[in-house]
């Protein structure tokens, strides 16, 4: 496996940890699947298999992490319930992770999410507590909420339990395709990415992991060329799932088993998604079509290559589309 | 198997003819998944089983039928090409099959088709011929293209070949999920309903075989009512893959196999489709809807039931959503 071991952090998760988390979690989810494309592959100059985590329960591979971690927590640390910030769909899966393993779930949400992400939320028992939509107000909040309730912090990425569990979609997708020369997963916080990356570099040593990411949020990218964690990008982009940044475990992980970071614009963005809804009729999120957008507008070094690619998730408001 | 007999037309095929057009396709067309949903189960209140032919090639369940017809033919009878009176999926699909086979298909389509659909036609090879669009047209316009070319019709669903085909669908989802009591699929000229109802009622005689059509275009509904094919309706329904009216020969198979026609308004329509976007983040066409509203809507005694539903494709316009 090549990688850059004085970087890498001790609480990194192993392939172990990822094939344990498999364990753990196959009875619960999906095992979803992978779909190809003959137009979408003349598009692309490529092979490519789609790993269909947008018809994963609550509608993203959040659920994998959030289960992980939840089944992971012994009685004792489970008892008063978990908790997080999250505004998305990390939000949905650990309340529904939660309500299977019969605890409570508090969720601290910016007051300015959507009324249907909170509905979601509500809609699988999570209990939401309402921040200001600052970084400040948020952890503030979280902090709050688990010193009232004694609930045990399952956070969205920053947990190796997390990103062992989002390693679970990889390891699915290479075990159903076998050989793959590139494997491309979303990434914001670094979760997805990291768990790809570690099953992947496991599984297949020569593979390829690329990140994706948009130019409008592309502090990932940035903080690979710099060597240190940089700053989100002020920019707004339509990948609202992708507005997280990395952590220095993820950031660690990265460093080590990631080769490249692909940003694509909006514009790439917006036609990725247009052709995985109209050729391959799967509703994915803007997020969701993040890792597609660079091989199907060769960004990267792909002519005649098999690529692996995880659509991260499929939820969006159908009522405002891009196209 | 319950059936009149007396009604049944002799060229009706049998189940023998769906496993051989399933030997003869299978190795060209995708095995579609068949997939569920807790959320739209919770709806129901039954137990929904969508065989996702919206995710079939070419987007649509018509390859089958299209597939099993041309590779039925003889050399000499497919020396000239083939050729369809069709303004949507069935075109598509003759097209592509005609092409595996490399053979000419020649596609009669109304001068008012939409420009995506010709382009869809030949982007996979089919040449087009337009003519007005009325049924007198077609039918002259068609009879013209066969004497000057000595292509060989395929019709979409008045064809034997073509009705075996698409009972595949419904072959491959009993074979998939077990026991079903109900299995519905949408019912226009017949073609898919017919093939459904043969395979279903020969792999599970108990089995209650229900076509889903839209109330604006309910002939089917009407006929077996009446015992006799009647007239299409005049209204206009968004399911515009619909529109077309039995022939004998499926209403012969109808009459025989198919206990229920349940017919939903375009608001039931809407609702339906809606729902398969949002929750199972499915593309799926309003057409491909129409079996999954009756049960989505209570519309049939469905209370705890296992119900197979076949989504039959997920060709529209993402420009102009009926939400």
């Amino acid at each position: 496996m090549h990688m850059n071991a004085t970087s890498l952090q001790k609480d990194a998760p192993n392939f172990e940890a990822i094939l344990a988390a498999h364990a753990r979690i196959a009875p619960r989810i999906h095992r979803t699947p992978v779909v190809t494309s003959t137009s979408l592959d003349e598009i692309a100059g490529a092979h490519l298999y789609f790993k269909c985590e947008n018809l994963q329960k609550t509608g993203s591979f959040k659920i994998r992490g959030a289960t992980n971690a939840v089944f992971s927590l012994t009685d004792e640390e489970a008892r008063h319930g978990v908790v997080a910030p999250s505004s998305g769909n990390h939000a949905a899966a650990l309340a529904l992770a939660a309500r299977w393993r019969g605890v409570p779930a508090f969720i601290v949400m910016p007051s300015n999410s959507s009324a249907a992400k909170m509905r979601a939320v509500e809609s699988y028992g999570g209990k939401i507590t309402q921040c200001e939509p600052n970084m400040a107000s948020r952890e503030e909040t979280c902090a709050e909420v688990m010193q009232k309730t004694g609930a045990h912090l399952v956070h969205p990425y920053n947990d190796p339990r997390v990103i062992a569990g989002q390693g679970t979609a990889a390891l699915e997708l290479i075990e159903d395709v076998g050989e793959l020369d590139v494997v491309i997963a979303p990434v914001s916080g670094g979760g997805l990415l990291s768990g790809t990356a570690i099953a992947a570099k496991s599984m297949r040593p020569g593979i390829r992991v690329i990140g994706g990411e948009p130019r409008n949020a592309d502090d990932a990218h940035r903080s690979l060329a710099a060597k240190k964690i940089e700053p989100a990008a002020p920019f707004e982009t339509m990948a609202d799932g992708l507005r997280a940044t990395l952590c220095p475990l993820t950031f660690s992980i990265l460093q080590s088993f990631v080769d490249e970071v692909s940003v694509v614009t909006e514009e790439e963005l917006t036609a990725a998604m247009l052709l995985l809804w109209e050729r391959m009729k799967l509703v994915v999120e803007p997020s969701g079509a993040v890792a597609a957008a660079p091989a199907m507008n060769r960004r990267i070094r792909s002519e005649g290559k098999r690529i692996g690619i995880i659509l991260s998730g499929g939820n969006l408001d159908l009522h405002k589309l891009p196209f």
